[in-house]
Formats: structure tokens, C-alpha cells, sequence
């Protein structure tokens, strides 16, 4: 493809993606297709010769769009928003052009000079401890989620802990990693990953009404294990859980991990984006204590996925971890140790240069434009939460600081899954859930930049109508 | 940003990209900037209030694309290639313009089935064993990267060897990885990730002469292990090593794999690609034995990085290594075990929808055209070494089956270093170097779909030029 082809085509898929935002709001937002209608729609082999781009943006219409979940849809109020918009499209867009490959300073300078500030422009933003600037011993990288991000903090906290040796013998006793019993399933993961076992990782009890982690119980877990000679490695502490985006208290964790010398890592995913308002900064009290901080711009930040930021306090730490160095990645830039060389930072070898869709997202917008977005989605689900509250078939079940609200029927756990799948199957909304204290809750999370105060109103009208007539077909209680 | 900003930003930011392209060929294909120089041109914090998108253009070509090493310049011949072309990008760009998330199938059936198809289709296209297929147990997955590939590879080994004890309670034992001196600096980077230790690596010797590794000494490691008590748990054999493209005999491996019960994997990242033309399918003699196998797109195939392409023969033992499921992930299609779920194939939980990308390129493309594509890299390499081998002051150190030549003067590895140091100084190539049996290296890789026949020859002139003025500099034999 030449480059005037080039030119003509991406008009086209410019226009083909204006199109689909601008038409958005009017498709289904889930599909409700049964399994493997996109496999048997499809030819059994690529074609042998090219074809133009035109037929696959035809197939895209045809083959594609109707058998999507709609992430950006406004009315897409499942999981945790994976927000993206223009400027990070955009962004985007020029990072796939230039094709560059940031694993080595050395092989795209600016690539991961910008990536460095960018990183310490967002530290700002969300008032972190100078620790984790790039400017001290700290520094902060882009990962592609806060899975892998937990996965280096837990590499990281397990090589402090063996006082380096893990590096080289692997484990050589049983390490332990602590987290609430709402903390993320990918905190397991990682410990799995790393050779701890499902067994390794320690879910602490939660406070029963904030459902955020108890430190006397994290105090207790640790100490148990000291006694039967285990060592304790990580404490991963949540700000925002994905259930119902409880805040751990830093500050007593924190404490804990100092006095045990336990890494504390923090996974504010969801909610770290808030931070950047100076009235939601409270969550991050306490976090002078942490080894390391990770949020996904990707959720709430209008930075498409993947847009992990991670931050820690020692990066050298991190690097002696990370760092394999074979022959053919040797370079002088590296050799003098004034560079920064990101491939040891996380778990792949090479890197796109991401941090050009972040800077196209903090520039078109402005902090002042992130802040009124964020904003904008905690008023919008705090007048949902006014709306559930004041009818009383339903109970809001948690806290909202964000703009996640966690609700249900009185009526209990099958009338209100019950009412999940028939708002759903109706493609109008798309709301998830999650159990919490063991009831089924229904999960609604506002983020995109189309959702409007109009279509928050419509999924609340659509859950109370609805709401009537599940009531109505439920059986009469014996 | 609304939809018609979008399209005027959207063209604006094609014709960059354009103009880029179409004049990358006239720029350094490195920078010379000291470290820091980036930095330095940056401002200390994000603007306050929002930009319009020309001024980010502009500091791109003010900021970035000086201080960038141009991965996709005709003249870049480092590492191993990087290659993107126009459909790659504009498949990105739908898939950024969608924002869609393919962590479960649920989540987007379509992004999780076209994927299912395409893997399908490049597994026929590269002539792998029918139990890579997803129509039987098996099936392919896009990672990021190798190194993830080789990591997820090493986590269901270890699942296996531990006959299913290694998800909850860990490392039990002592395992083992094996692969040849060759083999990626990934392989050792996976077995620290998961708990091995790089000490858990054993490092086979290689044939002196086709640096393949030794089937005799692969057999006689994991007799002495298992006579120790250890646990052999993955064989990591490579197709393409990254030092000289060495490919290891897989039907000596696999019959020993087989014999002794271990995972096979088969690291094909650079020269997977080759396997697209039956006169390089070669290769692949002895791939029925191996339970995981991957190559990268994002090489050699025309796709932007990221884009790993990853299979293994029972998709059952990778799901149920790496799954961990949460109540917000429940849902009903998982609940039938009709669908696939990828999350469980790889280590993050969020995914893009990165199969757009190769869905463009096979088709712009065709088979034939990719074919075209790897025979005219292999072609240009072969016309390099004949004129290496042609000048008596070098010499080829290794054979070269695709397109990478390995070379270096014959009269040492100081002038061979400060050959390269010469030619990379100009800034109108990149080569990077290795070393082989200890000697220093020069490595020239032949990938750019830009890379023209008067770009290798262009190459070779000042190759043989600086060579003369480097010899000339060197103190005499004492």
C-alpha cells in the first residue's frame, strides 16, 4: 500500500469510525447472538489475492458491528468503563504509523523520554508522593493493565524478600501475598503466575458495611504466618474494588507493611482516575508508604486500552528483578546507566510507544477536561444512587465515592438476577453484577464521554419498569 | 471531542502519517541525541486547559520525530524487523475507534470469534499440525509478544508437571526449563517470572557450526535433572534464534520431549513467518510433537507490533492453569463452556481487539502477497551475503536460511565493532550486532516492505567504504 493509497483508505476508515460514533446511541448495545454466528460467517481460508480495503470495511458492517458489545455505547454501563475518545484514537494512530519499538532507550529516545515525563505529568495530577517521580529513585512505565502491573510489584516485592536471591535460585521457601477478600481476581493470578499458588495468596476479611480491608485482620494473617516460618511478600491494597469500590485504609495498612517490611503495592484501577480532583484525593492518604501505585487511564481517563500507568518507589529494584541481557540488546546508551530502558519494567520484551495517546489525551483536554469528565460521572451515578434510594423495592448496598453505584431488589437474589437479564436481554443497557456479602448485586458504572444525564434516566425508568414486572411474575412467598 | 472534530483531526493526522511515510526514507534512520534531550524540550506539567490537535502535530515534528530510531525506514536492518504497513495501521485504527474489550466472549463475541478464525487461517497458511486448530482441543490466541507466549507456555508446563498441584499450591519442586545457548533471552526471563529462578534454566550446547541446538546434550541435561531428583517441565526449541536464525532440529527434540513426558514449545517469533512459502516450510519437520508454538506478525508479517501469534494443542490445560474466576466475570455463554475466553489464555485481563489489524493485512495483502513479501526480504539477504562473501576482508559466520545475514571482518572483533559504530554513526543505516562462538558480529536483517534492492546495495557500499578507512585506523599487528 503505497502512501497516497494509504491516504485515500484512512479517509475512509476515518469516516467509517465518525459514522459509528455519531450513530452510536441508536444500536443495540449488546448482541444476543448465540455462540459461533461470527465463525460461520466467515470464509475457511484468508484470500489468496489482496482485496481492497472497501470490502473489509463492508465486512466490518456486516460481519463485525452487529455482534459487538458497544464499550463506548452510552448507555454501556458494565464492568468497569474502558473509555477512549478522540484525541486517544488519534494518539493512537500516529503510535501505529510510526511503528517504532521502545524495549531499549536506544531504540526510540524520544519514545520513552516522553513516556518518562508523561508519567511524572500524571504523578502531579494525581498528587503522588515525590517518591515515585522520575526525578528521585522512582519512576513510573505503562503497562497494559493492572494485571501486569501487579505481576512486576509482586516479582519486585519477592526478589526484596529472598534479599535477592530470588533472581537466580527461583523460590526457595513459602512467600505470601495479602489482599482483601475484595481485592481483584488478578492478584491471584499474579501470585499464581509466580509460583506461590492459589494457596499463597492470604484474602483478608473486609469491614462489613465499607467492605474495605481490615487491618487488624491483615495484622493477624501476617503474624500467623511469620509463626509458621512463612515469609510475607506483598500487600496489595485496593482503592476502588471492583465490586463496589471500597477504599482500603492506607494509612494502617501502610503502617503494617512498614513495620513488618512487607512490599505495599496499590491497585487504584478504577479509581485512581479520581484523584485527579482535588475533593476525591482522599483516597490517597497513606500512600507515602507504598512501593508501588498503579491506575488505568484506560478506565476512567479517556485513554483507550491498554493505558496501565505503574509507578515505583525504587526502580532499581525493579530493573535488577527484570533485567535479562543477552548480547544482541547490549548498547552504549544503556552501558553508561543514564537511560532508562523499559523492556526491564515489565514482562515483555518490546514496547509500542503508547505514552503518544496519553499526551494527545492530557493536551486536547486539558486537566481542567479530565477533571470536568470525571466529575460529570460521579454526579451522574450519585443521582442514580437518589433514584434507587428513594424507591423501596430497591437498597443501594455500599458507598459510592465513585461513579459506580451497587444495588439490588429487596425482593432478593433471584428476583433482582432476574432483572439483570431481562434490562439486558432488552440491547437498551448493558449493567453487569457481583455478589456482595454473598447477595447477588447489580453493578451500574457510569463513564463514557456520551453517556448524558438523559441516559442515565432511561436505565434508571427501564429498571423500575421492569422491576414491576419481575415482582409480578416472582411466586408468591410460601 | 465530537464527531466531525474527529474527522478533521482524523484527516489531518492520515496525511501526517502520509507525509511521513512518504518522505521516511530522506531522514537519519537514528538519532545522535544525548540522553535527556527529550526531557529537556518538554514542559513540566500537562496544559491546564485544553489544545487543539494541530499543536500536537506540530510538537511531533518538532519533539518526537527527531529524537526517534525510524524502525520502518528502508535502511533500518536492526534486531529483527518491526514491520507495520498501511492496512496493519488502519485495522489499528478501527480497532482504537471501537474501543471494544475482549476479555470474555460475552464482552464482544465478535472480536473473540474473528480471532478464533484468523489464528485458524494463519495456522493453515503456515502449514502447522491439525491439533492446533480450534475445531479440535486446541487453538491459537494473539499474545503481545514471544516472551508472553514462552511465559504462558511455561506456566501450563508447570501445571502439567506438577500434575495439576502447581495452581494452588505452587512450586513444589525443583523444575526445570531447557533450551539451547541460543535461545531467546525471553526463555530466562519467563522461568524468573515463574519462580524458577534463572539458576531453573538449563542452557543446551548447540551444534559449533549451525548453532542449532544438540539434541545428544539436550537428552543428557535431563537425565543428569532427573537424576538429581528435579523435574524437567518445558523444552523451549527455537526456529529462528535471534543471534544468527539458527533453526533447531525439532524431530531429535520432540521424540526426546515425548520420551521423557516434557512440554515442547517451539519460538519461532522471527522465522515463523518464512513458513507462509512451502519452499521454507522446512522448518516445521517435527512440529506434531510440540504442545505450543508462536511466531510473530509484528516481525516479519506486514502487522504492527503488537501482534503474537500463539497456539497450543490442548487449550483445556492452558484455560485451567491460568483461570481464576471472579463473580463480576460470570456469565452465561462462559457458563455453557461453548465460547472461548481468552482472558484464561494469557496474563492480563483486558484485551484489544488486535485480530482487526491481521484481518486487514491478510486481506489487503493475500497469501500471495505476503509470500511475495518474505521471498523479496529473502532474496535482498542472499544478494548481501554474496557480496560479503565476494570481499576477502569479511566473512559470513553462519548460515542464513531467511533474511538476516551474520558477518563480520575478518580481521577481529575490535574492527568489527568500530565498523558498526561507523556506519550507525552516519545515521543512514542501522545494524545492530551480536556475538557468535565469542566473536563480535554484525547482524543485517532485511524486513521493511520499503526496503528496495538499492538500500541493501547502498548498505553494502558503505559497509565495504568504512571497512577500508576502519582497517586503514587500526594499529598494525604487533
Amino acid at each position: 500500500m503505497d502512501p497516497e493509497e494509504f491516504r485515500r483508505a484512512g479517509y475512509a476508515v476515518v469516516d467509517w469510525i465518525t459514522d459509528y460514533w455519531a450513530t452510536l446511541g441508536q444500536r443495540p448495545v449488546t448482541t444476543q447472538d448465540p455462540p459461533g454466528t461470527v465463525v460461520a460467517a466467515l470464509p475457511d481460508a484468508p484470500p489468496p489475492e489482496g482485496e481492497p480495503v472497501a470490502a473489509v470495511l463492508a465486512d466490518l458492517d456486516r460481519l463485525v458491528l452487529p455482534h459487538l458489545t458497544h464499550w463506548q455505547h452510552p448507555s454501556f454501563f458494565g464492568y468497569f468503563p474502558a473509555n477512549t475518545s478522540g484525541p486517544s484514537v488519534l494518539g493512537d494512530l500516529v503510535s501505529a504509523g510510526l511503528g517504532v519499538q521502545g524495549m531499549l532507550w536506544s531504540t526510540s529516545p524520544a519514545a520513552t523520554e516522553l513516556e518518562t515525563v508523561l508519567l511524572d505529568w500524571l504523578a502531579d495530577l494525581l498528587g503522588l508522593p515525590e517518591r515515585f517521580r522520575s526525578t528521585g529513585t522512582g519512576g513510573g512505565v505503562i503497562q497494559d493493565s493492572a494485571s501486569s502491573a501487579t505481576l512486576v510489584a509482586t516479582l519486585a516485592a519477592l526478589h526484596r524478600a529472598s534479599r535477592g536471591r530470588w533472581r537466580s535460585t527461583g523460590l526457595d521457601r513459602r512467600y505470601r501475598a495479602y489482599t482483601s477478600t475484595e481485592g481483584h481476581s488478578s492478584i491471584e493470578k499474579a501470585a499464581r503466575i509466580a509460583g506461590l499458588g492459589s494457596d499463597g495468596v492470604r484474602t483478608v476479611e473486609v469491614n462489613p458495611r465499607t467492605r474495605a480491608l481490615d487491618p487488624a485482620a491483615l495484622r493477624a494473617a501476617i503474624r500467623a504466618d511469620l509463626a509458621a516460618g512463612e515469609v510475607p511478600a506483598i500487600v496489595v491494597a485496593t482503592i476502588g474494588t471492583t465490586s463496589t469500590t471500597a477504599v482500603d485504609p492506607l494509612p494502617e495498612i501502610g503502617a503494617i507493611c512498614a513495620e513488618y517490611g512487607v512490599w505495599l503495592h496499590v491497585d487504584a484501577a478504577y479509581a485512581g482516575s479520581a484523584a485527579i480532583c482535588p475533593e476525591l484525593r482522599w483516597t490517597h492518604a497513606g500512600l507515602e508508604y507504598a512501593d508501588s501505585y498503579c491506575f488505568d487511564p484506560h478506565k476512567w481517563l479517556l485513554t483507550g486500552f491498554d493505558c496501565d500507568a505503574f509507578w515505583v518507589a525504587d526502580a532499581g529494584e525493579l530493573v535488577e528483578a527484570l533485567t535479562v541481557l543477552p548480547e544482541y540488546l547490549r548498547n552504549t546508551a544503556s552501558e553508561t546507566g543514564a537511560v532508562i530502558d523499559y523492556r526491564d519494567w515489565q514482562v515483555p520484551l518490546g514496547r509500542r510507544f503508547r505514552a503518544l495517546k496519553l499526551w494527545f489525551v492530557l493536551r486536547w483536554y486539558g486537566a481542567e477536561g479530565l477533571r470536568a469528565h470525571v466529575r460529570s460521572g460521579v454526579a451522574l451515578a450519585g443521582g442514580f444512587a437518589d433514584r434507587v434510594r428513594a424507591d423501596d423495592r430497591f437498597e443501594v448496598v455500599a458507598p459510592h465515592p465513585f461513579a459506580l453505584v451497587c444495588f439490588r431488589l429487596v425482593a432478593g437474589d433471584e428476583a433482582s438476577a432476574e432483572l439483570l437479564a431481562r434490562v439486558n436481554g432488552t440491547g437498551r443497557v448493558l449493567l453487569t453484577h457481583t455478589r456482595v456479602a454473598g447477595r447477588y448485586t447489580l453493578r451500574l458504572a457510569v463513564g463514557s464521554p456520551q453517556t448524558r444525564p438523559e441516559h442515565v434516566d432511561e436505565a434508571w425508568h427501564l429498571l423500575a419498569r421492569t422491576a414491576t414486572e419481575v415482582l409480578a411474575d416472582l411466586p408468591a412467598p410460601a
